[in-house]
């Protein structure tokens, strides 16, 4: 089956004289592997291709090929811009003027949510990664060669989107492309270990501190567990860093509900829910102020660590109960 | 390609009165996954079929369809018996003696140590699961139709033994299977959680002690973490529950040496060791009289903990600088 506007896409890749690839900022594993495989076979096609970010390559991200194609000293206009793996042109940040300045502007995508203007823009939220419609654009429609390289950037970008095949965006499309992938003898134990495992001091601290402040309330079906402003200050601490803190107690044995809550100024918590099989923490989350879904949802809430506690533990004992 | 063993094994199993099917003991997602998806296959066409383990389900599999074929009254004997992911069979424990007393005795795995006896063997060491064999099996040779609930046990069975996709073992091949399975609709996001995330309230308790005793010594190259007699006393530790303590070190970020010690009883440690990079752990283990592979190795030392530490320390720090 052959897209229109895939087709339409890659005519104008085809004959492009220069060509800018802008993934969004706070870039990752899906944004800059897409740019650098797409960056890597317009460069086998001997096109003029420049990838800009707004930052510095992640650390998680640095064995990543193609990154010559990543350029400091970029030129004042390009004739041709691709927004990748963004759905809102303003997370192109400072990069932005390259794309509303351009003579042509492409955007490929997945999110759902996106609502960038283009000539030609290409969005299949059905993909899991933008890596995975990349993957299609260049074999099928480009008709260049994967090589080892791109196949690492390719896979590097599925799997960050799918957090390694195991989010339920992953389709059994997502599984194909990437034994084909696999053909290119990547070294993808690797890629894994690197993309996912490696941990920095401040989150080892932040993991530390938030399993020795766990409590098992309900029989063990509650798992309570914080950060106090005194635990965190000083520390300089990513957003990103608070990412899984949550689900220690939500992996916990016989846990239904976890409950995360982190002091962001004295008396102010931003509270984070999951739940494992029955509970439907947006209901909980509603009823401070805050939302999300039945198995993930967050609130804020001010007061003193141990009242906040109180107030929330018998309503998140109330729902077990409730739904026991 | 037809290969003439799987025909004699399908041959036996179609022709056979009644089927006892053997996975190993410890029974772990692959050997329990294959087991059950070949059951239900075979109970569809219309089998007497049982499968024998020798302890409990595993918490971590309960999830598993098919399970009413696990039987805890047992037949005194069975025609056909299959010895299912496992090299030795010994490793049937209490269950050999149905093995050996089988009018006919099929083997089917993929671990290059096999050395079992059957009347039709089938080793398959570039099988990175049981299941991907028993994949095969049903479809191109028993001809059954998968359904949702043999797709569940063999999806299970694949990510076990490949960490999720992730170890060297998965290949093309064994994506291409899964990329089948997902498409009968199963859960598997679920599946991963309950594979991968759950933990004990023991192994939660051990991950902190081990965080807490973390030190980072040579510039924060070698991470060295350890668990005393005195932290294990008094709790029931599973062999599973050590596992990955050492990768608590090795994740953090600059370490290329994790070493972790853990105290069986006074004065007798159990050291393991993981590199990152460019040091060959193997070579400190042989020097203690243990042994291993380049990035992961292992060995037995007696003596007071900071004594230990000390000359353990010395020895790492020396092949960090060697090799820097």
């Amino acid at each position: 089956m052959v897209d229109p506007i895939l087709t339409s896409i890659s005519e104008k890749l085809i004959n492009a004289e220069d060509i800018v690839l802008l993934p969004h900022i706070n870039v990752d594993g899906d944004a800059l592997g897409a740019s650098l495989a797409l960056g890597l076979a317009l460069k086998a096609m001997n096109k003029s291709v420049d990838v800009l970010i707004d930052e510095e390559v992640p650390d998680n991200l640095s064995f990543l090929p193609g990154q010559e194609l990543i350029k400091d000293n970029p030129r004042k206009e390009y004739s041709v811009a691709v927004n990748i793996d963004n759905g809102d042109i303003v997370r192109l940040g400072n990069r932005e003027h390259y794309y509303h300045e351009a003579k042509t502007r492409l955007s490929i995508d997945h999110h759902n949510t996106n609502k960038v203007e283009a000539d030609y823009s290409y969005v299949d939220t059905k993909a899991a990664a933008t890596g995975e419609i990349i993957y299609d654009l260049i074999i099928n429609y480009l008709k260049e060669d994967i090589d080892k390289d791109i196949a690492i950037c390719l896979y590097t970008a599925i799997i960050t989107d799918t957090g390694g095949f195991r989010y339920t965006n992953t389709t059994p499309h997502t599984l194909e492309v990437s034994a084909e992938l696999l053909k290119y003898d990547i070294d993808f134990s690797y890629i894994n270990k690197r993309v996912f495992d490696m941990v920095s001091y401040t989150k080892l601290y932040l993991m530390k501190k938030t399993m020795n402040s766990l409590r098992l309330i309900e029989d063990g079906k509650l798992a309570l567990s914080y950060l106090t402003y005194d635990d965190i200050k000083g520390y300089t601490v990513k957003s990103d860093d608070y990412e899984g803190l949550v689900n220690i107690g939500r992996n916990l044995q016989d846990v239904e509900v976890s409950l995360f809550l982190r002091e962001e100024s004295p008396g102010t918590f931003r509270g984070n829910l999951r739940s494992n099989n029955y509970v439907d923490v947006s209901e909980i989350a509603h009823s401070f102020g805050g939302g999300g879904h039945k198995r993930a949802a967050g609130f804020n809430i001010t007061g003193k660590l141990e009242e906040v506690i109180d107030k929330l533990t018998a309503e998140v004992v109330a729902k077990i109960r409730g739904k026991a």
